[in-house]
């Protein structure tokens, strides 16, 4: 492949678009005539406040995210947030959690720090391999918010419909989905996503939050950085922002948009998943492991069913030049991440590997 | 200059050495033949834990950190630490401030939240222009550390000798002047940087903190990243850290030990840091702000004493091709930031064209 690269399957960090990566390496060390890298750059400069502007607006016009929802930067990941969601959006104390997967169960018991947490359904029965049914949930009468991790990148699974939350705000963690497909902005009270899966580096959390959740009359002793005010005040700017993060992830954006927005990005996921999870549902050799309704477009786990025959297809795929394929220890087998910027021909070729794997074994 | 590179003269984020971004400019796209760039490894990858594991190693090595003391990558800036050291420190809920600047005030504000915070010594009289004698300060018996900024970025004041704490923990902002100079990490219960300023990239701090200041007995409201225990058990890597920094700075610690280090770099900075301020002593235009004993040798703020002739020289310098070099507002004037990856040369080039500008004028 061209530079030498390799299909990464990293569940993230992950890949990223050759176009966008040629486009930063050109620009490290004087961005656009400016005489200085993006890494070098004045917060508080003309220049960097144009990188942001762009980037807020790109994202704006991606997701058609309303006028009355506030678009925030904020570095210390999805674990920084576990936190700040209950800090900051709990007025009675309440919330109701719904616990699909290892990221969801993390923000549950984070969030159980802060007020009383209802777990109003899981998936834990079956290991997490499915969504269940959220039509008629028992909404707490005094929930602040229903929370979701809507694609668990570690189990596999993706909502596919959004829970019933009887009129409370849906906070959703879209960490492994984000930018995915196109979304309604409105169904939610707050989305969120850490950007290193979808987007971009590590370092940086995307928050979309509508302005009305956002709170002044906040509990003194949470500290400055972890009220959403203070960012949303500020333009994220209250001190200095994951400057690279938000260059990068504004290429991105970018990106997205010269291809067709989210509808495009979603129609090639559908037909680049469709390559992987055909071949597992025609596998004698490997499944998938997650209920066909619920699978997740990005994270795709499978299995053979023997450990030490998974060990040897993930030594076998390395060998190969694929990467990170090992599934996680709480799913086992594999898992093949195959966020936007992963090629179809990435997939097809790990699928014409399999199968030759699988004559072969 | 190479690569139409001009003098940024930013308080930060700054001017990094050329060769580091070269290094980096080459590696964008695929990262030593794992072919794929920095971006999207996995922070689980043994590639990725090489470069963290490299850039610990690297800044002790540098700084002579002992063994005794952690090296933690920590998200959400000075900011952030405002808040983490009284919540993670503070076991008696009380600790004494010395404010000399605007950094420290901000430290000191956020403390206040916590527990009982002493202002033990204060040059907010005279603008912030000096440090306070430190010889015998009101400690208080109780304290569990006393707080100091050691380099007031926007005052331009360092301390060129630390405080006498009576046996309390010593913890330090260094944040504008990390890496600027050789420094015995014993003399501190703990150290920080924001490392936007003097050595990389926004979005992380590099903190170095004594092991048996690191508790596990915190209040349970305490979020879970703001912890330093969380940190410390898990190499930094308690969830996806900002990878991206940490190679940077990674390169940015090779780099300084490749030209000797801190002892070299010290000369360098004081060589450098001299051609500024013993211009600024003859000109009759201008006046270096801070007194001369607790001058930083990184951020040099001048005055002519008329704000409005000041603006036209900041005017003048950008027209010139120098950036960044208007003061912070608190001070006004111009304030030259010279950080460790500042040139000789660029400073000279500032003097040459003040030297100019005032006979001129």
């Amino acid at each position: 492949m061209k530079y030498d690269r390799i299909y990464n399957f990293s569940a993230g960090p992950a890949t990223m678009p050759v176009e966008v990566l040629e486009e930063i390496a050109a620009e490290v060390l004087n961005y656009k005539g400016s005489g200085m890298g993006v890494m070098e750059m004045s917060h508080r400069s003309k220049v960097f406040q144009t990188i942001v502007d762009e980037a807020e607006a790109d994202l704006r016009e991606l997701m058609g995210i309303p006028d009355n929802y506030k678009v925030l930067f904020i570095q210390g990941g999805a674990t920084l947030q576990f936190a700040m969601i209950p800090m900051n959006l709990m007025k009675n104390g309440v919330a109701d959690y719904i616990v699909t997967g290892g990221w969801s169960k993390k923000a549950y018991s984070e969030a159980k720090k802060y007020g009383k947490i209802n777990l109003v359904a899981t998936s834990e029965d079956r290991n997490y391999c499915y969504i269940p049914d959220l039509s008629d949930l028992p909404i707490s009468e005094d929930a602040d918010y229903v929370y979701i991790c809507e694609n668990e990148t570690i189990h596999g699974t993706t909502y596919h419909k959004l829970p019933n939350t009887k009129g409370k705000p849906l906070v959703s963690d879209q960490s492994s989905m984000f930018l995915s497909r196109p979304c309604n902005v409105s169904d939610y009270g707050m989305i969120y996503a850490g950007v290193q899966k979808n987007v971009g580096p590590a370092g940086m959390v995307v928050a979309i939050i509508r302005e009305d959740l956002i709170r002044s009359d906040l509990a003194s002793k949470i500290p400055t950085y972890c009220r959403y005010d203070t960012h949303a005040e500020n333009g994220s700017m209250y001190n200095t922002p994951n400057c690279w993060a938000i260059y990068v992830c504004g290429k991105v954006f970018k990106y997205l948009k010269s291809i067709g927005g989210l509808a495009e990005m979603e129609r090639r996921n559908e037909e680049k998943a469709a390559v992987l999870y055909d071949y597992l549902d025609a596998s004698k050799l490997f499944y998938g492991t997650v209920d066909k309704q619920d699978r997740s477009l990005m994270n795709v786990p499978f299995i053979t069913g023997d450990k030490e025959k998974d060990a040897e297809v993930v030594a076998a795929t390395k060998a190969a030049g694929f990467e990170n394929l090992k599934g996680h220890k709480s799913v086992g087998g594999l898992r093949a991440s195959i966020y936007n910027a992963m090629p179809k021909e990435g997939v097809e070729a790990l699928v014409a590997f399999l199968k030759e794997y699988e004559a072969n074994h």
